[in-house]
């Protein structure tokens, strides 16, 4: 029996069971739904054990508990794999816009809508059918690697207890590379891969003037003004060419290579139909040189993400205003270390703050980005696991934003591979949520490939 | 028996009365206090009746009475002048900040506490004096110019029916001179005159980018932000000099002479202790070439008042704001016409919306600023009238704020003349204002000498 063979076979159950899975209402946002996160944990804990892990765990946190699995390989000298998922899930607000209870999945032709089908308990489960596959077809009491499962249950709110869970249990989670199934692919026509998630770093500024507001009557013209001050400054952060100009900020990126500007430039982009997602905007915009893909994946930023200052309630209000505030985040990319970036923007303010302005700077959250160079040979293997399944050409993306991917990078000191087969059309995090049911089957078909791949390339590599 | 002795003799009377008109909680900005102004307005009536006025009539409005009393000149080729003040008062909160109870004018040495002794009740009532002792002095039972009173009582809550009024009862105001009784002079020891007042115009300018906020994650870098966006709009609005940047913006702006310039100079200015009331600013700033006097008094500005848009909460939130606001305003000084500047801005904020946001600007307000020459013949009359009361040289001053007074002149079409004894240190529209006694007697000598200065000066102009 081949991999195809059986996963046909075994279709019937493995939606049955994961329904049963879905069912659980393990919104992690909720507090109300912590029960629900914990029953969801237990359920899969109970279906790793029922298909025949050897080792099953549920590690609990100072928050809500993840599922540890491990299934060893026969040859002690073999590659170890972490598989990173997450079975917790969004909120479902609003309900009355759901085709189904959220918690009751849907059959609807090749689609199962219902909350977590996508992201991320529909991804996570493939990997169960996978390892049994590729037993089924090789024969073998256990896999060619040793598998192991870690699907946390605080993604959804923010995974503040899993740098904490991957140091605790370091040296159970060692591996030499991590697969990462939270992502999506390009399309269901064009399967790819992503290859990196840019990091974050935030600032919140504040530029004081006057005590207290005064009479721009009697004062304006005068004295400084905190609001023109945080104009020109804000101003001053890009140049004509739409580049950061803080200093040094490019010297660390990693540039794209050529190779990956070419394997982008071949995805079927729409730029109007992209722009229609992006909230209807009505014009691309970004740095000089660089095509829009380029731009959201694989170029760092400065954003404003909030301003304020002065009189901001109806009518008018003739002041200088005393304060001025904005909230500024950074998307970084490969290369880059976001406490560098925070103190060269620190540096950065104070020298732009015009005399008579004093100026607060604080910054938090310090997320790396996370990339994995097309030619290493974790990605290499997952692609011909990928292409195999698909019988298709796997093209490369990146992601804009990121999860708890660097984490897993850092604290387990593993290369990342993304194999996620979820799409930009299946509404995570919106009502309807739904998987491509012939996807995830693809999807349990690329992870029972891609152990044999993982076997043979990071045991030569 | 001269000015100074009638005078003398009435003191007593004269802040007797005083006090019991100050004792009408005339607040106008209060609708609980709106049957206090009429009786203000009664009150104030019936005392020129009293002192022999002829004509005294209480003028209604859609909102609080005014006062009109006019007392003529024996010659009906005299010139008329319409003196210009307000009987209702600010509010007085907080109560607790007071030395006295609001409207229980206490004597304190020299000076007298109590809400609307320097603003604008005082400065009102000395004309009172000072026409009595006008025809004390001459011994005719009528001035030699016609004086006409006009006392609102909405000035400090907008002067809303205060241009209606005036239309109103255009042909009883006819005049050749207004003079303004509600201003301050540089200080006790520097009598000064205040020669103009700059105008306002202003503006809501909202670009728009996404029809919603965007994840940054996804969509930072590649499409506008309507924050950046507003940033450097707000931020080209001045040059380096400190100069608007408006095309036009200076085109019509009445230059100040080099009198004017070097009467502003001879002020004691003290620009540390300046600072100090200007809520402690850090440093001076403004237009390149031009002093803080001339800054304040006679440039014109352009004002960010308050900015605000996307993430303004506590925390970060990682977006592409959808929206950004900002108010501004435009002092405005002699010779700039309001709409012309509000036309330049829309216009200019237009051109400058980059492609990919849409700009809404909203303008409202417009009122011209007031400017009486310091050469004028009517200035120069007031000029030594006060120099005769004073005994020293008469200075200079402008006011960077402006209230009904463009209102009078432009309606009225006569000059204004701006006898204003009140000082900074007067604290009006604050707990504990004041006035000092010494000055109110000033200013009715002021008052008294000023009728015979403007029938000569005004006969022959
Ligand atoms: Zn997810
Ligand atoms: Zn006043």
């Amino acid at each position: 029996m081949d991999v195809p063979q059986y996963i046909e076979a075994n279709r019937e159950r493995f939606f049955a069971d994961l329904k049963e899975w879905l069912a659980i209402p393990s919104i992690s946002g909720d507090p109300a739904h912590h029960g629900d996160v914990r029953r969801s944990a237990e359920w899969f804990a109970a279906h790793l054990r029922d298909i025949g892990f050897p080792t099953v765990e549920v590690w609990e946190t100072a928050g809500l508990p993840a599922v540890f699995a491990e299934w060893p390989a026969a040859d002690p000298a073999a590659p170890s794999v972490v598989v990173y998922g997450h079975h917790d899930v969004q909120p479902v607000e609003p309900l009355g816009e759901w085709e189904t209870d959220p918690f009751t999945p849907l059959e609807k032709g090749d689609r199962l809508i219902g909350r977590g089908t996508s992201d991320d308990k529909g991804q996570v489960f493939f990997h169960t059918l996978g390892v049994q596959a590729n037993m089924a077809a090789s024969g073998a009491p256990a896999p060619p690697v040793t598998v192991k499962l870690l699907v946390e249950g605080e993604e959804e709110s923010g995974s503040l207890h899993f740098p904490e869970l991957l140091r605790t249990h370091r040296d159970r989670l060692a591996c030499d590379a991590i697969v990462i199934s939270d992502t999506s692919m390009w399309s269901e026509d064009v399967p790819s891969m992503c290859t990196g998630m840019r990091g974050l770093t935030e600032a919140e500024v504040s530029l004081y003037g006057p005590e207290s507001d005064l009479h721009s009557g009697s004062f304006g013209g005068a004295v400084p003004n905190p609001l023109h001050a945080m104009a020109a400054l804000l101003a001053a952060l890009h140049d004509a060419d739409g580049r950061v100009t803080l200093p040094g900020f490019y010297d660390d990126v990693l540039p794209l290579t050529g190779e990956e500007r070419e394997l982008f430039a071949r995805l079927p982009f729409d730029e109007a139909e992209w722009l229609r997602t992006a909230g209807g905007s009505r014009a691309p915009y970004g740095e000089k040189g660089f095509t829009t893909l380029e731009r959201v994946w694989a170029r760092p930023t400065a954003e404003i993400n909030g301003m304020w200052g002065g009189h901001t309630g109806p009518g008018g209000k003739t002041i200088v205003p005393r304060e001025a505030h904005a909230k500024i985040s950074f998307r970084l990319v490969a290369g880059q270390d976001p406490a560098k970036v925070q103190e060269s923007f620190r540096t950065w303010v104070q020298r732009n703050t015009p005399p008579g302005i004093r100026a607060d700077i604080v910054t938090g959250g310090a997320v790396r980005a996370c990339f994995s160079p097309i030619g290493s040979a974790s990605v290499q293997a997952a692609k011909r696991a990928m292409e195999k399944a698909f019988g298709q050409e796997v093209l490369f993306t990146r992601e804009g934003g990121s999860g708890p991917e660097a984490d897993l990078a850092d604290i387990l000191e593993a290369p990342l591979v993304f194999v996620g087969l979820g799409l930009d059309s299946d509404r995570i995090h919106a009502p309807n949520e739904k998987a491509e049911m012939p996807l995830l089957l693809k999807g349990a078909e690329a992870a029972a490939y891609l152990w044999d791949e993982f076997a043979t390339a990071l045991r030569t590599a």
